[in-house]
């Protein structure tokens, strides 16, 4: 192959990393790289098929293919018995070597991390925020205590698995094919119907909308009932996620202290007088346990219907309560329609469903199902058959009482263990509910050392200070929800020698 | 039920709605209704237990279980012994009747729309965008020629559904719990192969990011790389749907003309040097079926390396290229990371399946991953190790060569006949690849109206004037690729009445 000046061209010449792609394709990058480099210049000649092929010592046939893609391509121009020319189309100005690496690098791709990617790209407002606002760190496998990680044995695979592989056998339209963004009616009935009896939440399906998950749900909110900068009642200490979310759509979370009765709602008000939206967990605030008393929630909807703000119910794990039924949803009491509440099933079934719902306002079904169109599309629909059905047929019910039964018994004996070894410094929060409880430290204890040197022991306790904005709430959080009875026993003894 | 004032306290008296909530419920309903709008003021003493069983003609069981609830949520105080009162720990004032309608409504929630309802609601910018860039309309079911919705048989569902039975059987933590957000590493890998092989991307695993669908590669590649506002070149006529997401997300489209070569990379730097971004389908322009040539590509490549600005590939139906090879993709040549590259397999499989992904510049990977786990979280891992089974053990690929066929067909029954049957002032654009044709009228032709007259008669072919912004483009597009060979020929011979 030769330059039209009569140098031959070197790069096939140069030896070529081993690569699967077949020869063709190996033969149709290096002429594509040397005419985007400009070693082979618009309007050269190359060497006829036959002679390519005895020098490359390849078939005839993989060079016709490689021609017939360059050709294709519009890199090349062929006519039939004259030969084959780099198109004399192409733009010569456009086509050099790549620049030297100080300016722009020399293998962009490749194994090595090349110094084009040192560059720090050029992100937007937003981008710059999800950048800031980090991600929640993954624990690693095998530690106890670790939040969102449940034990296999606790999941109802037998139910879940037999729908599943039924409506898998049984594809059809309804699984295969697009649902309503808003969801596929089946499950909406369903989620209305479990809400109603469960939940007291008053609505009908045409208020649910299935999404993925609840930070899916925030995002949304965020997004259509926020302006940049909008401050929002955040409990403090409170959830992180879904202060990443609200941080990351622009709005401003304003820090609430919670006390025993949950968020303080005088206390919003006078701070934050102008916010937009309240993020409330009022059946078991996460993380301290806390459970929203009625006053507050009377104040909240009060201060809500007043100024015209929303109030977001986070009810993310308001099934799993010990003692006597489950506490009826704020949204239940809300006379003025300015509860949004949020649920999900990721957390009571298993993580990698992907599914949850919020309860909306009639006026903001549009809006959302609308935005769930046009920022994702929609929520799986062979999945939203399997969860309508194991609902339908009474799983559901079934697993909650039982997950209630498992959950009980491992809290009862994280409680009796705890009582029996804890120091007195180190006081318990509510548990009648959740999975996880709260040890609260006495002042000056700093709960990130204790949680580091606890991590190294294989015990997985987040720092109640890592929850806090303003607040000064110092401790640990223990997930015992995931963990087996007798583990709990060990893991607990180990934390009592650590404090 | 004594108001304290001794008159009959009504609520207890009206005839209740049917309802499938157990008696106890009901009870505990209308003790908190009379709680909330004032008629049982804090401090009432409420009958006994016993009396009220008898008053109500239920079971003293089902009274207790009512009290019970009642004082777990706050609403009654008891004491062993002595009575039930309604705690007067609650906000007196914020206890009162509903607003009048006038005001508020009687009714905000039940089977009617209520007043409440009929207000509009309070949304943020992004919320009143959203709601004013409509979404998709859903084709009718049985229209011929609807876009996007695939035949049953043409889907490789053997092959698909003992993959995804197996893995549903064998539910593990790698298909039950959180995968990393950008994916599981398995398909990432999968995807690069195929890739690599197939579509001509220089691309390694890390830099791919498993998404649930392009709509939500459009959404996050606005909010990370625009600012509200900023400019992005997008192709007129095209595709709506991302138009709708740049919306949305406060991006500002700038009409680019798409001439015989694609998008006029010369005109866009004259209306909008500033822009940010580019969106462009290079394999198949969509609508109009135009492959971007490769001097266009240069251009691109170099407008966006010497501006800085982004290009989005979205090369929704690649695969399907009925003359040679599939066309190399432009993130392929180029040489300084300026394109982000959307694949999806929703289109190629089914819709329902939810899974899609980008190819990023190695710097936006760790924005990228982070914001698909701020506003969404992770892509259900199931699927995703299904999907990376399928392409691994080369079922992906069968596919691709039968449904390349199928189409194959297809189209050329489509063409055979429109050649025969249409009249001379509908042109058929190009028609090398996709699973669509663009038929166009010459000037003066309402496109729409001939669309509507045509979804009369059955068949969905959309205006191609509905895909513009200020190109004056007239014509229909024909989706032939899911339509069997007898429709086509039938419906193509419709369509030529027609015109």
């Amino acid at each position: 192959l030769k330059h039209p000046s009569g140098h031959s061209v070197p790069l096939l010449r140069e030896p070529q990393p081993k690569s699967a792609r077949p020869l063709y394709i190996r033969l149709y990058q290096r002429i594509r790289a040397g005419v985007l480099n400009g070693a082979l210049p618009p309007g050269t000649r190359l060497p006829s098929a036959r002679t390519l092929a005895r020098e490359e010592g390849i078939s005839r046939n993989t060079v016709e293919a490689a021609l017939h893609q360059l050709q294709a391509e519009g890199f090349v121009v062929r006519k039939t018995g004259a030969g084959t020319w780099i198109s004399d189309e192409l733009p010569t100005r456009l086509l050099r070597p790549r620049r030297s690496s100080g300016e722009a690098g020399k293998a962009p791709r490749g194994g090595d991390p090349s110094p084009l990617s040192e560059k720090p790209p050029s992100l937007s407002t937003c981008g710059r925020r999800v950048t800031e606002v980090g991600g929640e760190e993954a624990e690693p496998v095998g530690l106890l205590f670790a939040p969102c990680v449940p034990g296999l044995a606790a999941l109802p695979l037998d139910g879940w698995n037999r729908i599943a592989t039924r409506h898998t056998r049984r594809a059809n339209a309804s699984t295969l094919f697009q649902p309503p963004p808003a969801g596929l009616p089946v499950l909406r009935e369903a989620v209305a119907q479990y809400l109603h009896m469960d939940r007291g939440i008053e609505c009908t399906a045409e208020q649910i909308i299935i999404l993925n998950s609840t930070q899916q749900g925030i995002n949304l909110v965020a997004r259509l009932l926020l302006n940049e900068g909008d401050a929002v009642w955040f409990e403090d200490p409170g959830y992180r996620s879904a202060r990443r979310a609200l941080v990351a759509a622009g709005a401003r979370p304003v820090p609430v202290p919670v006390d025993e009765e949950g968020i303080d709602v005088t206390h919003g008000a006078s701070v934050a007088p102008e916010a937009r939206l309240v993020y409330v967990t009022p059946s078991h605030q996460y993380p301290t346990g806390v459970t929203l008393s009625l006053s507050r929630r009377l104040e909240l909807l009060a201060w809500a219907e007043a100024s015209g703000g929303w109030i977001l119910e986070d009810d993310y794990d308001s099934e799993l309560r010990y003692e006597g039924r489950p506490l009826a949803a704020v949204q239940g009491i809300d006379r003025s329609e300015r509860v949004l509440y949020a649920g999900t099933f990721n957390k009571i079934l298993f993580p990698g469903l992907r599914v949850a719902y919020l309860v909306l306002p009639r006026p903001l079904v549009g809006p959302f199902a609308r935005a769930k169109e046009v920022t994702d599309g929609f929520t799986p629909p062979l999945v939203q058959r399997v969860l309508a059905e194991f609902i339908n047929e009474g799983h559901f019910s079934i697993h909650l009482r039982r997950v209630r039964e498992v959950y009980r018994e491992r809290r009862d004996r994280f409680l009796a263990v705890a009582g029996d070894v804890l120091p007195p410094h180190a006081r318990l929060g509510p548990s009648e509910a959740g999975m996880h409880v709260a040890l609260h430290f006495g002042g000056g204890v700093d709960d990130r050392d204790v949680s580091e040197k606890a991590r190294r022991r294989g015990l997985a306790v987040p720092a109640l200070s890592s929850y806090c904005i303003q607040s000064e709430a110092r401790g640990l959080l223990v997930h015992y929800g995931h963990a087996p009875v007798a583990d709990i026993e060990r893991g607990t003894r180990q934390l009592a020698e650590l404090l």
